[in-house]
């Protein structure tokens, strides 16, 4: 892979599924994953998937033992209106590739232009009969656009069909056997309306339990050298339209057929007129080569501000930019929706947004490109209404619970020890706004929005936690670490509740002197006094964080150190990822950590104790995590980093740069670990550059790996 | 209510549901709820049915979010074949009780006969016609066997038809709004074969998914004063059977029909011949009256053994006789099961046992009938390869851990926080074993049963809990508190804990000095070594029991002391039980209980507390205990009778006592809840008699309320 081109030469069928989201192409709106326009050969079983970043729809969420507060709606992405369908036929006979019948096979995704591009040649017994030459591009300047080319060329003369399919039934993935995705077919969108106008194709289509409206079209246009084209022949059959072009070419004519097609949807449309849905209403359908090029300086300026360049290590780099690029286009830039965990790339967590978004992608979007950093906090801030429910479900009197998954702001959650008891994402979102404010001095965001966010995420912790003993404790919640639930003093949650607490009390302050007005304004919409702020503060200075003077560590909760340690040496290779083959009782019983959590403290926060302290509990914590969690590498090279072990630093950075590329968690396929993949980017920036955001200003102190030079 | 009979007199449909509960008779195999034979009138809602102990289906369980270990298969007692039916007419209008037709209506449970009845006049437009009298057993001689007397006597000349039917088309009852009962309709029993022979109706069930098999069979005589009595017809139709008299009675003539119904089930008579189930083959059905007097004879001998008498509170020991009958006749004699948490008179529950049984039931059957007590370990012995299974669902290499809801052995329960993770039910189990071995010197049930269930439940501990700072801790588990899940160090587990291991140390050297070739040979099997009896010792020896010096209390766990308290004060009246109005996680971060918890277990030991202690915190845990488990009066009553304080133990024993009979949980339409009536009985006599069976021998300390005399 040179810099910014991910490439393959080789067709392979097992690869497939996981090349659909290697090669997918997203902006952040729209997501379309790699397929292959003509289908796969019999057999081959690939995810086929498009979607609209939170365009989801409902589902009942049925417990087996359903107790008070337990979520009962579920939401999940949806598999959207199907537009990359190009059959193509030649001399009668569909083209699907297989290994006998493709030479000169290559796909690849330039991610220095913002496009995706497959070609290969179609041979018939050895014979080389035509070429393909594919293009494709969800546009970053146009989010509503996803764009196709499809070219052929005449090797020999030949006659063949083309025919553009809008496929309007479609359903959501699922694999029972695999509680990481869904379990059973989700039935999705109804179809509602469906059009033939010429070489235009438009569908309308609504979500089936909550209404949520869809509007896709899709414009022809064909292009030869010859003009020998047929005019289309159209049809219409039970959910699908298509438009179908007969051809003879010579050899050396070529023939392209360019699709453009548009995304708009009732859930950031919502006033519009249905008769004016059409996005190009009045003007000409670009050309594919115009949206190429106009997407070419957009992306050259996001790699103005965001390329890496490594010294010495180019395989580094190109791993890294990937992983940039990844997260670039799966950021949003309409206030209505987050990242999800695993961009728009696939159906893995159903599209959901997480605390990964604040604390592994955010530094990334926040010191290249702020603008998206705040679209995503106005969007948190845009679902403090269903955090305000989920904190009176979780019996609190004031103050927001962000969920711990969600598309619409609502707690989806049907698992709460490793769901709804991460408290902490609270505190998470809470630290991404004042990382934001500290970075960009953007001072209205925090009057108008922010602020809100610090109070309402703050005054849980008063309510969650209690004095005792003249220390403020936070007990039975669970941490980062997904295998040691439902504690006591979680060591992360509660540094990160005093962050919260703190900012809280500090940004009171400053509204007080700087937007007195607002404050009251505010203050009273939120029911809060001073005195409240008073608490936080107390809570803030007195906040317990377990620490064993004994053994010189911090435990990861109060009671971690007691328990005894997992027997690494007697576990089977097999049983990796833990989670997947004991119980979650088992697991909790011991020391071990499925991810980085005491040590991602260290990480964030300009962490109190002594460095001998943070040096032994890191080395304590390196024994006992799995790092199941893609979360967990890059906090620990990043701390790695930070102690001066540059090599093990990047021991740790290898393996969360190169994750999804060398798909070391098999399950790539469902979508790219987008929070791994800013962790990549911190772990570079952080771990190596020195950078530390932390304290009156960030400061550099880089600590390079000894194969780097610069 | 007399000591032995319940009865009313007054005919209220509001009432129904719940009668059928209170008048339900029962055997320990069969249970029939009281439901009227004719049917209710139009918009009554009742629950019919009838159940066979342990007789039940599988059904999947679907997890929203399934993790590694839990249970995808339930297991629920099935509404069985309906017998109960006998359908009436006069002069072609069909019968059933209305407030208006009605009069003289009064319905009876004889204790002291095992009968219960029922009576009234049926009246048209004020003038009475006709006197009905049902009576109806399930009889402890034959366990198969439950039988129905329905006589009527005309008052003016009258036409009437009788139809006996055995109704196939049962299924079990749901309403989706209660999570203490199914959420869903749930199918049971498909027909396999009908017969109409004569005068006996045959029907042959198996169970949907597991295949279970279902023989009935009801014979019925019609006896007259005149004979003036046509022969049955008989019809037969999809899934029901019936036998139709006509007859015409002048005034004072009376007709009664018998039907005399067996079951038999391929769990207990796997081995049969499909020709065989005949439970009479060869011999006259007897007539209902001698089944009566049968019956009598054994009811009497239980009393003889059972019966409380309180001289100056006949209501209490009216109550305390109610509830002491309904354990009576909950109790099976065959070794193929348990007692359900609702007995056999109703579907709460799912018909599951819990370890309600060996703490709250066992006793009363150990010292009135300790050969029911015996068949009961049996039973559990017999389930151990289930609980072995569940171990190593647990993550244990070794033992078994008796699952916390279960009819065949499996674990059934779909939320382990309150369920699986009640590791104590393995204790609980052992603690009904040494009982046992102790009031009966049963040394050959040791040797053969007991030795092996206390060996298994013993290595669990060993496993599940560790040494840390020189003491043994138990973490991550909850105790019989459902309000304060998964803590560390649960003083009632630790205790019971360390009961089982003291007792599997003991009987191993027992067994040692008694039966080294069966100490042997079971060690064989268990690979057991004494070496590992030595870690129990230790882990016994050094068993960690949370204690506040400051405070002089047991805290219920390590954390408990240090969270706030529930405020009481601003919960509304409307908001108990409060688990059904606060999220699990709520509750869990205050000390607030359930049910009794380190109370029940200084009730169940011999408390190595100081007496100061003990008091402190029995008053301590009155003021953070809800009761909202049935449970949890009893425990209160005994320790405080036991602490000199009879009227408040009183006053416990009273709620405890009236549970049922007054409705107080509201639902006990669903059935009774037995442990808290062995716990009426256990408040008794172990509270007031102050019987103490902790200690090499047991001793008796009596404390009255003032009320009673002796």
């Amino acid at each position: 892979m040179s810099h910014k081109v991910l490439k393959t030469h080789q067709y392979n069928p097992v690869n497939l599924a996981l090349e659909e989201t290697l090669f997918h192409t997203a902006n952040g709106r729209i997501g379309v994953r790699a397929n292959f326009e003509e289908g796969y050969d019999e057999g081959i079983v690939g995810i086929r998937g498009s979607y609209l970043n939170a365009f989801f729809d409902t589902h009942r969420i049925v417990h087996p033992e359903k107790l008070f507060g337990f979520p009962e709606i579920g939401e999940k992405i949806l598999n959207v209106t199907d537009v990359q369908c190009i059959d193509v036929q030649i001399e009668g006979r569909k083209v699907t590739i297989t290994p006998e019948n493709v030479s000169e096979y290559s796909r690849a995704m330039d991610m220095g232009r913002g496009e995706a591009s497959r070609s290969f040649t179609w041979t018939d017994g050895g014979k080389p009969l035509i070429k393909f030459d594919i293009r494709r591009l969800a546009s970053f300047l146009r989010r509503e656009v996803f764009a196709l080319s499809y070219s052929v060329t005449a090797i020999e003369p030949v006659r063949f069909q083309l025919q553009s399919i809008v496929n309007g039934e479609v359903s959501n993935f699922f694999d029972p056997s695999d509680p990481r995705v869904a379990g059973e077919a989700y039935r999705t969108l109804i179809i509602d309306k469906s059009e033939i106008d010429g070489n235009r194709l438009t569908m309308e289509s609504y979500t089936q339990q909550i209404g949520h409206r869809l509007f896709v079209q899709s414009d022809h246009r064909i292009i030869t050298d010859t003009g020998r084209v047929e005019k289309p022949k159209s049809h219409m059959d039970s959910g699908v339209l298509a438009l179908v072009w007969e051809a003879a070419l010579t050899p050396g004519e070529s023939i392209t057929l360019e699709k453009i097609s548009t995304f708009r949807d009732s859930r950031r449309f919502p006033d519009e007129d249905e008769r004016c849905r059409d996005y190009w209403n009045g003007i000409d359908v670009p050309p594919y080569k115009v949206l190429a090029e106009e997407q070419v300086v957009y992306v050259e300026e996001f790699w103005e501000k965001a390329a890496v360049d490594i010294d010495g290590d180019d395989a580094a780099a190109a791993n890294l930019n990937f992983n940039i690029y990844q997260l670039f286009q799966s950021t949003p830039s309409d206030n209505r929706a987050g990242i999800p965990a695993k961009g728009l790339s696939g159906e893995g967590y159903e599209g959901h947004y997480f605390w990964d978004t604040e604390i592994y992608m955010f530094p990334f979007l926040l010191y290249t490109r702020p603008e998206a950093a705040r679209s995503i906090l106005l969007f948190r801030h845009s679902t403090l209404p269903g955090a305000r429910e989920q904190a009176r479900i979780l019996g609190h009197q004031r103050g927001a619970a962000y969920p711990w998954r969600t598309i619409s702001g609502r707690e989806c959650s049907a698992y709460y020890p490793s769901g709804s008891a991460q408290y902490h994402i609270n505190a998470d979102i809470a630290y991404a706004v004042i990382r934001y404010w500290e970075a960009t001095e953007d001072d209205v965001f925090i009057r108008d929005f922010g602020a809100e966010i610090l109070f309402e995420t703050a005054r849980i912790w008063l309510e969650l936690g209690n004095f005792s003993d003249g220390r403020f404790h936070i007990h039975g919640v669970t941490g980062p670490d997904e295998y040691t639930c439902l504690v006591n003093d979680n060591y992360f949650t509660n540094q990160m509740a005093r962050k919260n607490l703190q900012s809280a009390v500090d940004v009171y302050a400053w509204m007080d002197s700087h937007f007195p007005v607002e404050l009251t304004r505010l203050s009273d919409t939120l029911k809060l006094d001073r005195a409240e702020t008073q608490d936080w503060e107390s809570a803030a200075d007195r906040m317990y964080l377990p620490y064993d003077a004994v053994r010189n560590l911090n435990p990861q909760d109060e009671s971690f150190l007691r328990k005894p340690m997992w027997d690494f040496s007697s576990t089977p290779p097999d049983n990796h990822p833990l989670l997947l083959h004991y119980h979650h009782m088992t697991l909790s019983r011991f020391q071990v950590c499925k991810q980085a959590d005491t040590v991602l403290a260290y990480v964030l926060l300009n962490p109190p104790e002594k460095d001998s302290t943070i040096r032994k509990s890191f080395h304590y914590y390196e024994g006992v995590t799995t790092h199941d969690s893609s979360l967990s590498y890059a906090a620990f090279a990043i701390l790695a980093a930070r102690l001066g072990e540059p090599e093990k630093a990047y021991e740790y950075f290898s393996r969360t740069v190169s994750l999804d590329l060398n798909d070391t968690h098999g399950n790539t396929k469902d979508g790219i670990h987008a929070a791994n993949m800013g962790g990549a980017w911190m772990a570079a920036v952080w771990g190596f550059g020195g950078f530390f955001p932390d304290g009156s200003l960030p400061t550099f102190r880089p600590v390079l790996p000894s194969k780097w030079k610069r």
